[in-house]
């Protein structure tokens, strides 16, 4: 297999785990935190405390929102599938898509664009035209919610700063801000994950699996809606809802 | 809906989000690790010290080992969906079930049960007696690869220790292991999802969503295996692997 | 690889596909019917008349039943992962599990035991006692909404017997029933899934497999749900009424 | 509601299931096959035989090809959760994706495109001259093992035609062929996916769910493998054949 495959993450025999290079019981278990692993993991080396708290400021951000998408659905499995908690959690993180969180890479693939454009002005201005002119929602801008700001993006750009983020991707998504609020002529939010988007190219974070953040930050916040569940069985309420609600009117039975 | 069901998780309004209490973006953004939000979320409570260490390192311990069959099908999936990353996490989360990592819940139940028992001597002793003559695996002992021991799991209890563990329930695991091995007349390593069981209930994590704490783990460690996948095209190789090493013989073509 | 696993199912070359020893464009496409082929592979011969119409009848009773949690988790899903419908099908079938439909499993491993005892009317009386007297849900009977019987299920006995089943698993649990209905002082119905329990053994399908006759059923209902969601975004509705009727009742904020 | 969703697909009650304006128990089981039902399900109407026999052939077409990811994504899962046949099928679904099956839609997009283009040859050199000058993989196209010529191609145009279609969508893809062909240079055969979207084009299946036929199919196909699992174990091969092929060759470890 001279040619084939290799993996560069980690090997085990009877008495170590290797992740990395580095022993998973003497370098890792009690020294690292969860978030600095998932760093290490992704990126091949330890992260800075900046961008440990880059990266807990992002996962901490998107864990919980409620009666989320995902959440409806981990509830409703969890109703079904009872005894296994890991298929609850998966189905709900099925969800975590290009609808509700994926706008995450796209904000993310047009930053990093942007960051080697000779002229960021002009780049900024050239999107805010084009998006908007053919009337296509623009990555990272605009909340059905949080209307007009969305409260957590200025905290996240607060976080970044205060840990030390060099802070150039933040800086061209303001300008790309102000770019769309000219072409608009009214104020678009930068939502949360539009500036997680920046925070995460700040730290050198790949922008094609960005979205692997949003998941393992939700699949954070959903074991707590697996245990409220049990207590409560929203699903069969939800359940209820909907048939109670969103009443058949197909054809009516032609005989009986 | 006087009677029916509630929520004690989250709530939103146009400028806020409130998570069981306190403001997301004020409170928790900037302020929480990842990993004391995971026990907030599911406690309701913040941790100590204590607790967030222990968790922690639990949390670590799961990451990542290799070509698990998690990691198999997180690989083969995202070969198919390339550009869903939460799909590939989500097939690879399934697995996390009763098999590799679902004696935690098992190992768990036995210690719940067994810190209510008068004699707990006597306990351990009798558990040691139904399983190995039954010859049923006993959750939590054991492991394929880790003979004699298990190195996760002396790490695990020294942590737990160092981070000011009462250790109750530590304790109560290695009497079993004694008993074990007496009735065994060898030794059977604690390997780490026991060890974990043990951690987990020291710190009040509730037994039956044990199995969210390994898939909260395994989930951040998956990211970097599809970052790798799309350099090395590993899945293609399994593929070939197994066609190669799994013929087919099945009844040979009748005609043509 | 002299030892090694093989595979009985299939293979391939360049211009023929071989499944299970007969050549797929040949001997099956045009040939043979989904439901003749889903016998075909799971059992390795196929299927006679008789067996066909009562593998059609178990498939069609199970693909349909309005809102069922199936439904709701694909459409959920269908709308945030609006352009693979593979994801949202998947994650609406991992819904079919012990509560809702698992059941069949159950029943059908209590109808394998009985057909192996020497007394039947003593072992239907034996587990009729031994289920009530525990107050454990007795697997293939009892309906929340199909009461007091469920119309299916004297429809698939009708058919079993119209298709040539030999019938005798079905006079079992006729007898279970009425050894049930003695036992409750009352009547309860067995319901479909308990039907097609007796109906896959009578076709000589595998117990412990039987779910998947299930699975692969509601998967052919799933896809008119994913069409629908289209039109009419019945997950926004969903989301809607959830958080409109299940409200926080969490700590309220204590500052802002 | 007045302006809320509703649903035309179920509704029961005590009694009765309604399946789009039939009764459940007293239209369809026992009168109708899964595959009917599938088309009634989906097109809201009942298939004609010519419907229904293309419809079977399309479906029979992509059941099982073997060691493909969605097998060997749903043994492994399989393995590790033994118990819940749903969970392994489902896992093995999401990997029917754009890259294996998903060209089904490209080329039904492209075919819907065509039927309405006011020079059918024109539109063919066209598309053909596009994709192939920017080298982009032409959906229908193409087949890694089946060269020069994929078998099942003929044979479901010749089902197809036997069957009474009335044969447009099979002409247009067969201009297209030729014109790929002329502007290659050389023979790129019709595979299978590209096949079957003249099909279920020619039967009136929506051209953007059809890769749910797809799910279906392979859906029927999968139960197979898990029977064949449990006696075989080929799981543990497969694990054990890539953590032999594919090597750590990361960082070494650094101390202990």
């Amino acid at each position: 297999m001279t040619d084939g495959p290799t993996t560069r993450i980690a090997c085990s025999d009877a008495d170590s785990v290797t992740i990395r290079g580095e022993n998973l019981v003497d370098d890792l278990i009690g020294k690292k935190t969860f978030t600095e692993m998932v760093y290490f993991l992704t990126r091949g080396r330890h992260p800075s405390p900046t961008e440990t708290a880059i990266l807990d400021a992002c996962l901490v951000t998107l864990m919980e929102h409620g009666f989320t998408p995902a959440a409806l659905v981990t509830r409703i499995t969890a109703d079904s599938v009872p005894d296994q908690v890991q298929v609850a959690m998966a189905a709900g993180l099925l969800t975590v898509g290009s609808v509700f969180v994926g706008t995450m890479e796209g904000c993310a693939a047009i930053l990093a664009r942007g960051i080697e454009a000779p002229d960021a002005e002009a780049f900024c201005a050239g999107i805010a035209r084009d998006y908007l002119s053919a009337k296509r929602p623009l990555p990272g801008f605009g909340h059905p919610f949080h209307k007009p700001d969305d409260p957590r993006t200025p905290r996240l750009f607060a976080v970044a700063e205060a840990a030390g983020a060099e802070g150039r991707y933040i800086r061209l998504l303001k300008m790309l801000s102000a770019a769309v609020d000219r072409e608009a002529g009214r104020h678009l939010t930068i939502n949360a994950t539009g500036a997680i988007a920046a925070l995460l190219l700040e730290i050198d974070f790949p922008a094609d699996v960005m979205r692997a953040v949003a998941v393992i930050s939700r699949c954070g916040g959903l074991a707590g809606h697996i245990i409220e569940e049990r207590e409560t069985r929203s699903a069969r309420t939800i359940w209820a809802l909907t048939e109670a609600n969103i009443p058949y009117d197909g054809p009516p039975l032609s005989r009986e």
